[in-house]
């Protein structure tokens, strides 16, 4: 299991502020601390409008000057893309191509030049899907468009588009739905999904972003975009990975423990 | 999803001292304790050995002159449950039989006699089930000699029989794929479980038991027995329930926020 940090991100106001005035301490702590709470990646979101050409490649620089991580490029701009993908020191993530034609055909070629992963992410020209069913047509197409524009399935990672459950109490299955598919229908692609919209306009979030993550783990899905420095969300996954056959001798739960990684004192409050 | 108050066991200490002390105040402060915390029965395990028979009615009779609720008795004992049936205010619930050719005979009389629930646990008399298929073909073999005996498909609460996942990684998966099947096969048939039993030996035992509920949830189960004064247990159930679609316009989930049992500030121990 895969945790992309989700910090760094303009939609935050605390790092719109910091990479308006140019304020390198305080992303690098923002970047340290995922690090230091178990983030395997860094989602790197420069997305204000306008400047994102600019602020992209600075990020991804300042960044690199204290974590030696790879990086995950959000942003749906060919030529924000086009500058930060040479700049990281490992073969990066794109987040995101979808299956619209002008995205879909303005990313993969960059991504193939780059050698980069990319999240398939379940949207399309025509609209917004509701169903699984809508999500895995679109996870099929991704994946053929995807590996024809020489993509190896293993750098695939589909992400089912998750909504807010706030507006349609029906919208968790059709992710968690999607997931069990496509793990059963292509072992070599991954599946990932951004936990933090499932509980967008309902209170306790984070307990909502907690739980979604064990159902969505419960289903299959390898990597997950969140908040590592969620203490709960961190002891929740190390459980969940245990109690699905995934922790030989139960080693990385108990280490877990012995590091007090276990009993989350109070979940740190992620700013959203 | 119901969850059934595990606190009334007499293999924790505090309880087989109130009961051989005949502590009525203790019992019925757990009871009302348990009530309270959203429990939507009790279980009662009156088991110190030799003494069953005469603890297990006591223990009805002590719990219903505080609480009005249905009781789910804990026991193997014929005799002690042909005592404690009459008793019971509401049709009880049987906990449990098993495909044990001794056992059955000896309690399935009993549970049509007194038009119980029944708790089918996936045991026989041929060893410990290790695999889901084996926990498959007991249920199986349970529900058509418990219905043969009478017992309708929605009075039977098929339990996957949970052991410790410290003695078996797979154990976990084995329980969460029975569920799955049974749910998928029998739907009239009820899914429970346990929760507790799959942490033994373990260090964070809340922890597991919590995220073991979310992945059962995940899986289809409809009741569990567990500690209801587990606050972030009890957090961990509304917010599945939502995520899953079983709360419409997420009324449930908004009113457990609004009366602040959603940011559990710390966890009840269980004593166990």
């Amino acid at each position: 299991m895969l945790i992309i940090g989700e910090r760094i991100n303009c939609t935050r106001k605390p790092i719109a502020r910091a990479v308006t005035n140019g304020d390198e301490a305080f992303i690098q702590q923002v970047a340290l601390q995922q690090v230091r709470a178990g983030a395997a990646m860094l989602d790197v979101n420069g997305g204000i409008a306008g400047h994102e050409v600019e602020y992209l490649p600075w990020l991804v620089d300042v960044i690199q000057k204290v974590v030696d991580i790879t990086l995950c490029l959000d942003s749906p701009d060919p030529e924000a893309l086009g500058r930060a993908l040479p700049l990281c020191r490992y073969r990066p993530m794109i987040n995101s191509i979808t299956d619209d034609p002008v995205r879909f055909s303005a990313l993969a070629p960059l991504a193939q030049a780059y050698g980069a992963r990319v999240i398939a992410l379940c949207l399309s020209e025509s609209g917004y899907p509701t169903t699984a069913d809508d999500r895995i047509k679109i996870a099929a197409s991704l994946i053929r468009r995807l590996t024809a524009a020489g993509i190896p399935p293993q750098d695939i990672y589909v992400d089912p588009a998750v909504f807010p459950v706030s507006t349609n109490t029906e919208y968790g299955n059709a992710v968690l739905d999607t997931i069990e598919t496509v793990v059963k229908t292509y072992p070599d692609v991954h599946t990932i999904c951004g936990l933090s919209n499932v509980s967008f306009g309902l209170p306790a979030r984070m307990l909502l972003n907690q739980t979604f993550l064990v159902l969505a783990m419960g289903r299959g899905v390898d990597t997950v975009i969140a908040d590592p420095c969620d203490s709960q969300l961190m002891a929740n996954l190390a459980a969940a990975e245990m109690l699905l056959g995934r922790d030989e001798f139960c080693a990385a739960y108990l280490q877990a423990h012995q590091s007090g990684r276990l009993e989350p004192e109070k979940a740190v409050v992620s700013g959203q």
